[in-house]
């Protein structure tokens, strides 16, 4: 794919994911039973949609929706999987920015969802967002984008695993336990594989997961979610030296502050930016496989590894 | 079924619960990488353990069990099921406890989560047992008590909508917006069909759907359940005048002291107990069709009913 044909691909894909999620984190009272005393759903329905819309770089659903092409999967399954991990992913920034958490005020350059809506709402907000994403996954037989049961039952155990204790509550529970820890290099690793590679990686492997990929293509995208899983939190770290608050649209300098244990406190800036190029290069290593398995369609996942490395927020 | 075969088949159950919820609750370290650096993970479980061992009547997991057996369902299935719905459960006591919720410090005689263990492992652990809900309800296909993929696509879709913004988190956003306000009797049934009662009524829906429910028993077994639920709220809400703190294993008298809307308050307390006898009867009188249909196994269907209706605390 050319860059100019890849960008199109890009754009249209973020048309699709918005659609998607504007559609379907509406209030969807028109499924319910009316409620008349509905005063408090308003209010939740508006935090949620706050927490997911008009924001967010969508890097996720973009990463599951090129996976699904690369394997050619089922493009209904992949939509909702995209937008169901982009909900944990959203749920999981508006339980993380409460004050018992990481305490922020700021997100993607507007108040956080507890500013706006109230500690409490901020809390179901986050737990109805989760519940959605497996709602999302397990559409009626008479859904007009309805895929079949298999394919559900794989996605939601994929995400459910992802996003848990084993995954990204572990990471964070983790996280909360290191401030102001020395952690080595394999503890640090440990840590954001969980906290934020587990959902990574779930983007990439639900993608596969709409198709019906062989053993060494899977094993080949789990390198590629890994390394790129990991590569991102690596710029992560770098950008909270680098780049400012208004560039990033959340407060920069926080690592630092909250004497929180990064790579770049680890192996210092220049040699954290060398770390992050060296897994760029093993995720699009990893995609030969894929090649030499007769699936072609790669571009996209290796667009979405340079653009996740060399993002500048 | 006589009541002492009656109470050997409850205690029973109770067992199978407990040792279930015991394996799944545990630590699962043994299934992912070792994690070197887990101090938080340990204390995440640990919280994770606390918020659902050792404690709590179980009555959702009973329906679940005891629907299953009126339908001759899956057993595997509903010992999934039973375990997931009771996470959930779980998870939200865990949150609303908080105290941006209802800051409660006892809970089951003991120290509320967050009391215990602070409140961002509160919030954690509440966020990780709603995951864990979904990935025992899609068990991979080698698992010893696996269960066929329509069965766990099934068994997600009706947890997620009971959980989420149609059922328990939109009802919990009812009653926030609610304190301190007059609701009429159709705005309290509204609440309480979604705060308590979707997880009550997905219980029953939970074990139907083990097995292959006709329409007009699955009609009837939403009956059932939809009185249960509503009746469970009733009985809550005059214990909560009734019973002391001691008996309830909770603050006592806390609705009238946050001006909450209940049934007592609307209705008085005597026609608050008749009016739950009253759905008693109408769920007992639901089960008939299950008998006439070719399912006379409703013997604990009814037990749990009355249990739920005339318990002490």
């Amino acid at each position: 794919m050319s860059l100019f044909t890849l960008n199109e691909w890009i754009a249209q894909q973020l048309q699709d994911i918005e659609q998607a999620l504007t559609d379907w984190v509406a209030a969807p009272r028109g499924h319910a039973a009316p409620v008349p005393s509905a005063a408090g759903m308003d209010t939740l329905s508006q935090a949620m949609r706050y927490a997911v819309l008009d924001g967010g770089k969508r890097m996720r659903p973009l990463l599951v929706l090129a996976a699904c092409e690369a394997v050619n999967g089922n493009r209904h399954a992949a939509l909702r999987a995209a937008c169901a991990v982009e909900l944990i992913h959203a749920y999981s920034l508006v339980h993380d920015d409460m004050p018992c958490m990481d305490n922020d005020v700021l997100r993607r350059g507007k108040p956080t969802v507890h500013v706006k809506f109230g500690e409490a709402m901020a809390l179901l907000a986050g737990d109805a967002l989760q519940a959605l994403a497996f709602e999302l996954l397990t559409p009626a037989d008479d859904a007009p984008d309805g895929f079949d049961a298999a394919c559900q039952a794989r996605l939601c155990r994929l995400l459910a695993q992802a996003a848990g204790y084993q995954g990204m509550a572990g990471g964070q529970a983790i996280d909360l336990a290191s401030v102001g820890m020395h952690l080595d290099s394999e503890q640090l690793h440990d840590m954001h594989r969980l906290k934020t590679g587990a959902l990574l990686q779930a983007s990439v492997m639900l993608g596969a997961g709409c198709g019906a990929a062989s053993g060494p293509v899977q094993v080949a995208l789990l390198d590629y979610s890994a390394a790129v899983g990991l590569a991102f939190q690596v710029v992560d770290d770098v950008l909270d030296v680098t780049a400012d608050s208004a560039t990033l649209g959340k407060t920069a300098g926080k690592d630092a502050a909250q004497d929180k244990p990064t790579f770049v406190s680890l192996m210092g800036l220049q040699a954290s930016q060398q770390y992050a190029q060296a897994l760029l290069a093993r995720a699009l290593a990893s995609l030969n496989t894929l090649k030499s398995s007769g699936l072609p369609r790669t571009d996209a996942l290796r667009a979405l590894a340079n653009m996740l490395v060399n993002r500048q927020n």
